[in-house]
């Protein structure tokens, strides 16, 4: 069956990032076939929800998608919920999963080369809150069923070592339960791999310091969400960041910045994120290592070639940028 | 009245560098009077708890203390909860005040000065976990109380710019409450500052990317826990780091580095952090500002003099590095 991939621009840069990410795809998987549909900001103001039915079935559908990025409203608008919060759910996207390497970059610190494996569906982010106006209680919440299955893409992509990210001594039940639970499923299905663990506040302490000797990372949901942007300024910043959220079957890569109202319409916008995210595709998705590494290749040769958007110093618009990444690609 | 410090070793080099911040603290304020009290897990050995009363008492009356490091038992042990929550919430010790300063070492970063105030009593630390073997929820508490109070605080301290953070749209009714409480405290008690706010992921970016840009964050606990750990990389490493829990009319001060099993008894570790702890008591507990400026300014010159203790790549001992610092302090 021919790979298809659904392109959801969404909201600001994100309309600018994506086609450009879907012209590299298409350079090193020449059948890929693509499908365009909305979510986010506008979405809401058109269709009253921010991931319209068609859009979920057309993911259901593809397998894979391409998301840009959207606005969020500044204040709590009925009705609203995160476009990409509505889709890790509604297509129980469990793990979310980011790539941090060092680009080279003028400045930029060489030898980083990790991996940050995200719990993406629970934790704090169960949205369960109550409150009396005074006192407020928010509920966290860890299972063993999804401490298990994060704990099972943790242990298939790490290379040699996994560290474990918890903060059990505040919280020895819930975090107990899921660093537990990551190590039976490591021993299991990876008695190679040396695994240790780390307090969450230490954890980002050597992330800011040495990030060099982490191989790979697994963390509950908000903790995996703070040292992945975190650990993001080390491939030369949130420009640059891919991720890729992965449920069973299903799969939707987004860049790890926003959808920068501040530059939006400019066509200005750096690809570079989006594009690294495409790659993510080839390699989770379509099980095509070439392609991803190609991509990836020539993200750091154009890089080294001195390409650069506004955003790292350098005056390429986001269609020329592209262009030095599909000529390195020697497309 | 004299001034009276409560001397809180604890375990490990909390042994050694504890006695070595007295000297300096009693350098700089000759009539201080030191008390000395137990607590940690050689304490709880003894007495069968982590903090006898008879510590809280003296706490209570010196209203000031010097806390060194405990160390915690690799797993749960029946009956032993750490030291120093049990001091924090004993005591009520609201605020937890990290400074993070550069100081004059190869290789540091200069220009930065920013400050971490941490709400210290509740968030996901108030500790109610409840489990049914497969799932655990653990409660995460946000008062007005609390975020009035800490709010009042970092009001105080911040100088031009007051940066809140939190995670609103995740959790905008607990964090929103946070935000929301803080943000009224300083429309009220400080209507001069600017203030604006980060969520928790991207403030762990900035912090990462671009500390000198801060000057006050103010926080709930947890997410304090962990940017005032990745800040700490930016004075020099948590063997530099100072900090200091404050209470209403009670104030305990501790480095932010642990108890060190690996080089306790050797008489090498690194009585910074407990000496700027010292300053910390100084300027927050006994409003004497020249004498805390004088112990900052007296480590910075023997720092940049060269004075170093092995984690810093010299071979000066605890009681050198010490002496150092008094020299400088024409001591
Ligand atoms: C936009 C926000 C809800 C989201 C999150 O907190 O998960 C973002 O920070 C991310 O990491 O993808
Ligand atoms: C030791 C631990 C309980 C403590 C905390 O999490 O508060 C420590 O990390 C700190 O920051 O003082």
């Amino acid at each position: 069956t021919t790979p298809t991939l659904v392109l959801i621009p969404g909201d600001g840069i994100g309309q600018e990032v994506v086609p450009e990410a879907a012209r590299v795809l298409q350079a090193v998987m020449p059948a890929l076939h693509l499908v365009e549909a909305e979510a986010g900001w506008g979405a809401f103001q058109r269709h009253g929800v921010s991931v319209p039915p068609a859009t979920l079935d057309a993911i259901r559908q593809a397998g894979a998608a391409l998301f840009g990025a959207v606005q969020s409203p500044a204040r709590k608008v009925a009705g609203y919920r995160s476009a990409i919060l509505t889709m890790r759910q509604a297509l129980d996207l469990y793990a979310n999963v980011r790539p941090v390497h060092s680009l080279p970059l003028p400045n930029a610190r060489p030898h980083v080369n990790l991996l940050i494996v995200r719990e993406n569906t629970e934790g704090l982010y169960v949205g369960e809150e109550t409150s009396d106006g005074e006192t407020v209680t928010a509920q966290r919440r860890i299972t063993r069923r999804a401490s298990a299955r994060i704990g099972r893409v943790a242990a298939h992509l790490a290379r040699q070592r996994l560290t474990i990210v918890h903060k059990a001594n505040i919280l020895p039940v819930s975090d107990g339960l899921f660093r537990d639970t990551v190590r039976a499923v490591v021993a299991e299905t990876r008695p190679d791999l040396a695994v240790d663990e780390l307090l969450v506040d230490v954890a980002a302490y050597h992330l800011a310091r040495t990030p060099e000797r982490f191989d790979t990372l697994v963390a509950p949901n908000l903790y995996g969400d703070i040292l992945s942007d975190l650990a993001a300024v080390w491939c030369g910043g949130l420009g640059l960041a891919p991720s890729i959220n992965l449920g069973d079957g299903v799969a939707v890569a987004e860049p790890v910045h926003g959808s920068a109202p501040d530059i939006a319409g400019k066509g200005i916008a750096n690809p570079i994120a989006a594009i690294l995210s495409g790659a993510l595709l080839c390699r989770y998705v379509w099980r095509n290592e070439s392609a991803a590494s190609a991509i990836e290749q020539a993200v750091a040769t154009a890089l080294q070639r001195g390409a650069a958007t506004p955003d790292l110093g350098g005056t390429l618009s986001t269609r020329e940028m592209t262009d030095a990444v599909l000529a390195a690609l020697g497309a």
